[in-house]
């Protein structure tokens, strides 16, 4: 062959369930979730039983640069606290007016949205559906299905995450199970942490 | 529900063929590659036959803003002009200084990648794989299976097309069906428009 640098199989993974051979995912456990569920003493019981795997990300390692993307995969795992799903921790990015793309390869979830004004967004997805967050809105993904909710996602590798306010205050918005399905209620606990 | 707004559906796709119901795809056909394949003889008999279309793409309409991500999908059909696979134009970006990634959702291609300074690069992606173009590279997909290779894509929405260079001088190097399987040959063409 003509010279010509063979970069294949950068990173993969399985698009049936999210996992990748090729590198080490980060695990968020019950025990990560402590402080930002509704339900503390359901949490407590549940984690003495069994420390379960709530949630667990594959980011691909890029400098962090304006012309880079940062960009990998997470994977949600079906469960709920209580009557509230199980859902990542959520952030904002340190750089407030970058997007994030999401595309949703397996289940069904949604993405839950909100900036510093208080407006609140949500979108659900299920395989093959993107989500966009807008530039200055915190995210997070909540698994409202009975199987992992897979995601791909992309952003500015500049960008970088915020968790800590959301960590402090929480997010507006609680999603749990009504009826068998998901409704979005306020969260009594907001911003009193 | 507490006061959330449903943002949901804004775009989906087919996992299975890359066609979405939301909204019109980009289509490029045959006579579309006039003046970028090898054999340009064989090209204009396969136009009189049929003017098939060798790829298709969707892609949101987001502000051209550099905090925001320009994303969607490609499909590129499987068929070759004489020995050289089917393939989309390719372009640099008009900020050169910026990436793209790639996420393969269904068939055999991949990304062949060029720099300013004739540096080449390329990645085979299966479903599941992605590709990652680096700031400064000219890309284009090739499809080297028999199915129609799809890909989910993402930049920064502020980066531009520039598909003029590519146009009037070509890509270095050209993706060729050699015993069954693809080779990398330099494009005896190149630069010579």
């Amino acid at each position: 062959m003509a010279y010509c640098v063979d970069k294949s199989s950068v990173f993969g993974f399985s698009l049936e369930t999210g996992i990748s051979k090729d590198r080490e995912s980060s695990k968020r456990y019950l025990s990560n979730l402590r402080g930002m569920v509704a339900n503390e003493a359901v949490l407590e019981e549940m984690i003495k039983k069994e420390n379960s795997l709530v949630y667990e990300f594959y980011e691909m390692g890029v400098p962090e640069h304006p012309g880079d993307l940062a960009f990998g995969t997470t994977i949600c795992y079906p469960g709920k606290v209580a009557d509230e799903y199980f859902m990542t921790k959520g952030h904002f990015h340190a750089i407030l007016d970058v997007a994030e793309v999401y595309l949703c390869i397996k289940g069904r979830g949604l993405i839950l949205m909100e900036n510093p004004e208080g407006d609140c967004l949500y979108e659900v997805l299920t395989p093959g559906k993107m989500a966009y967050v807008p530039k200055r809105y915190a995210h997070r993904s909540v698994n409202i299905g009975k199987e992992p909710f897979v995601q791909f996602f992309a952003f500015r590798a500049d960008a970088g995450h915020d968790y800590g306010t959301i960590e402090t205050r929480g997010f507006r918005k609680l999603v749990v199970e009504r009826n068998g399905e998901f409704a979005i209620i306020d969260n009594p606990k907001w911003g009193k942490n």
